[in-house]
């Protein structure tokens, strides 16, 4: 368990059943993960939090899809195992193939090396990649 | 400066100088970013680094912009500078544009917040998130 | 189990159970979490961390409680799973509310995300920042 | 310089400029740091971010000048100099004086060395800890 | 489980299938550890990996069993658990005695806690640190 | 300039100035780096840093290079910069052969590498690594 308790539909507040039904009603499924379950203490960042989600990961100019592997990405990266977990199970829902999933895994490995070595050398920024 | 000197062509040995010779040609261009001048001390991590990122970077089942913008993604979760600039000027270079940039820091931005809440929160993956 | 077992009363030496002891009476209970008994392998170590964590944990400028919620903090942002669940139980312990948990977490969540942004957008230092 | 140039007010859309007045309002002063002048290329996610920062780090059951604190240990963690910078400098500003900064990176140090050695030993987390 | 089954020799594809016969001969043992297993979806990163491993982790300039500690210390930093795991028992195979291993930890739980203080100081690097 | 002011002799207290002469000593040169001049804003913080770190640093069941090269790796993975040049110079000054740099960075960015593709596929641990 994690260090506070996930909440039935029959513990949250008015406010955090409202988030759900929204989370229930956009993604088409009665499913709620357990994240949301334990973010409901709160039910304030639990809505912010919903509804900026909402938002960012939407279509957009960049494919959904897109977004749940740069969100593994990250998610790699900082050691988040449940959202490691929660969004590669999102872009399989999303129809990443085993094949994209490889390639999503050799450049998540490929960058972590290179930051390794650059950060290791501490190369100065060539001025060419400067905005 | 970084931890070892950057190395001109002509100090650098026939072994590394094969490798920017190869990553001219692939590049099309005649510019050496700085960080193979600072590999380039070690011709044999050198060639590895170069022939795999030649390798996972390139066409497949996920485009080539895509694997920039996840290189980004994860250069960003370490805090490489370094790598931030340099592979968000690749990016640029294979079409990203400010639309999409600011969609790839929201999607980050995203991320990283729930990167946070769930560790803080340590929730436990929901059984049906597992392969 | 861990990279190491851990270590009963009966097992340790009696350098390391005399920092066990120690433990027992600046916090009123018996009970020693297993942390300790992992760094008791290393009776040098296990006194030189619980004698300056002793001192860094207790009153001061900061207050004790505040004090905990930062160590969550960091905690959070380096993926520690174990040090996020003893020091929100220490937090808890010290009077932390609800309501401060779920703001504890909403700032932690707030600097993750703007982490983020900033690392991905390389934002100079502003001059009127530095000391 | 960054991934983006900074915008001036002549530079930014209509909305963005409403976000830096809004900021300006709040903080009682015309200056505008590089962080939202870099975000202004995405008005969308600069007008999320900065009404959710202002919501998260007003008052409530936590201290504002504790939320500044804890932002800088969450920022130092992940590596994020700007982020330094300005929340040390907003701390600074909210009146934490040189002996609680001074504590402040005490338990910072405390919590990376703590961190390091539980994620070495790989502790199991004990049960009174969960909730 | 993964985000991935594990795969045992009768699943892998006949390249995953040689790689694992090197492991083995190269370990002089049968015994193929879960990494392996899960990598080997994709078995071009699965070779990539392994020869590029088998090389760097090999006697040269440095000790093989000095080198298993740097991995170590850079898991703990990075915060992936099966690699402390996997690289602990990797030097303990190698001779590592507990004293070893104390030390180990010990430097890895200093240098955390230095790098959370250099940050959060923000220190400028001395001119005569520079290569 | 970082987050506080660098102190000369001049600046410190008679508590500083006494661990300054202890690293000149042990050290045996009278230049004393920023990390140093920065700390001392904090003299009970800066002789507990110090007095650990001599302890840990020095000889013992492994080299004092192989514990720098160590302390290099750690700072490559939390990406501080001030470390990893202090750091590098301090084993380039134990006597690390740029052909050890090479090898001690290759392991970094493979270690980096396969910590990605393992939290990526997060993989359980194999009973036979439990302690």
């Amino acid at each position: 368990m994690g260090t506070v308790p996930l909440l039935s539909d029959e513990e949250v507040s008015a406010e955090a059943l409202a988030v759900f039904e929204d989370i229930r009603a956009v993604r088409g499924t009665d499913f709620i993960n357990n994240f949301w379950r334990a973010l409901a203490h709160d039910p304030v960042t639990l809505k912010a939090t919903w509804e900026r989600l909402k938002k960012v990961m939407g279509s957009g100019a960049l494919d959904p899809l897109v977004k749940e592997m740069l969100y593994v990405a990250v998610s790699t990266a900082n050691g988040c195992s449940y959202c490691v977990h929660s969004h590669t199970a999102a872009a399989k829902a999303r129809g990443m193939t085993a094949e994209q999933h490889g390639e999503l895994l050799a450049v998540i490995g490929m960058a972590m090396q290179t930051n390794g070595l650059v950060t290791g050398l501490q190369v100065d920024v060539d001025e060419v990649f400067r905005a």
